[in-house]
């Protein structure tokens, strides 16, 4: 059991940010990648949709035996992740919980959220640091435009960038939070800009870090970690594209991406859980 | 015959501004519109995927009984439109065609298209000018963020807005085309910032009006026009979240929508062409 993978999947290619940290902290790690490339984003949709793809996906991954899944993307972990658990014969970990625990820790002070519209509108941030700090002053923030931003691929010092950064995060500078949550797997590569933006004195939690701490912790607990120290291998599946796939993958992962392979989703809609 | 529905469908809601001129030009006819919002957008997936997505909504309105289909989604019709009339009972009337005509008719100098990224590399709007007017000047230009752009519902003189159309039409301002070809369905509601950055003397066209008037051309031709002068129907289908339809769907198509119907993307898949 030690020695199968982690099984990881996300909307798209965001949640390779997330593959980059679990990748990090446990080098010995198998992983199992799926980006559902044909439907991203999930951001925009319904928590309907979003929960039928979300149980999708999970079942692809499942038939290929992972020790574990993680649920890579926020917005699906915001909208599925009760139902993922149910109904999963192995341990779910979301990005949403392990990144408000985080922040909490940060910070005495109020804590800003920015992610995508589905996300926010969810509630699911709110909800998570209200149980972990009652009374905790909040400020959620939906930037719908950042996902389509980061896949253009701009520069960190791109006045467009700029323009809409100080859009969204306006309200966010004068809220003056102690933390700021990078609630998209897509954020962390505005980080510098964000940065930029907000000042030094916040500190940015991504969903990355957070959840990768809490894959290592719990593998420990179940005694479920590979023993190996390194040698970790990764294997990608999309529903779209491997060829974009491999190419914008290795922005969000920072490591080359040799093979990916290619999903319809009529093989997604198909199975059961196994 | 003849008093069948024509049959409408895009990636989401901007095919509901092609239905806004097919109403206006053909008040008579039934119209079906399908938008397949649970897996939009297309602009930015491989035409392999964009080929299965047609070839499923097609297949969907085929079942409806139409005696016309109306691909209103440019990257569709760039990708897919040769393999969906290969399998079409009915005629299938794209909206790169009619509008490249419209373009040629409407300048003797140089044309301008802006569209999404999956249309633009296809090549399509290029290719069906250079048919119509050998050795025309062209400039193709893609622009991946006014779609969310649209989506977010920004007014028409939001500074973000003016910022994004001044990076993207750059290059088109100095070019001076006699015409630009707003070559995705949701650029119509950018029309007036669209034109104050281009100036005056710019004409648009919309893939909207060229369509609408090359349906009515085509079923006039082919006698299957609806005698009747007004009270035709809309019935809308979704794949996703038929109350943001209804509700986003209104300023697409600057008509009450009253009822719209939800369709999982495994209907979609399921059925053959009949």
């Amino acid at each position: 059991m030690n020695s199968r993978p982690i099984g990881v999947f996300d909307s798209g290619l965001g949640g390779l940010t997330v593959v980059r940290e679990l990748a990090a902290a446990m080098p010995g790690e198998d992983i199992l990648y799926l980006g559902d490339t044909a439907r991203v984003p999930y951001g925009i949709k319904s928590p309907l949709t979003i929960q039928t793809f979300a149980r999708q996906d999970s079942a692809f991954l499942l038939r290929h035996g992972p020790k574990m899944l993680v649920v890579a993307c926020n917005t699906a972990s915001a909208a599925a992740i009760d139902m993922l658990r149910a109904s999963s014969p192995v341990e779910v970990i979301d990005v949403i919980q392990p990144s408000a625990e985080a922040a909490v820790r940060a910070t005495q002070g109020g804590i800003g959220v920015i992610a995508t519209e589905a996300t926010i509108a969810s509630g699911a941030y709110q909800r998570s640091i209200a149980a972990l700090a009652p009374g905790r002053e909040v400020m959620a923030v939906a930037c719908p435009l950042l996902v389509p931003l980061v896949e253009e691929g701009r520069d960190d010092d791109n006045p467009i960038l700029f323009h809409v950064l100080y859009d969204y995060l306006g309200g966010l500078q004068r809220f003056r939070p102690g933390v700021l949550v990078l609630g998209c797997t897509h954020y962390p590569l505005l980080s510098e800009p964000i940065r930029k933006v907000m000042g030094p004195d916040v500190v940015l939690i991504s969903s990355g870090q957070a959840a990768a701490m809490e894959v290592q912790r719990r593998l420990r607990e179940s005694a479920l970690a590979n023993p190996r120290p390194a040698g970790g291998t990764l294997r990608c599946f999309t529903t779209d594209n491997p060829e974009r796939f491999a190419k914008l993958g290795e922005r969000f992962g920072q490591r080359k991406i040799d093979h990916v392979e290619l999903v319809g989703t009529d093989e997604l809609e198909k199975g059961p859980v196994s």
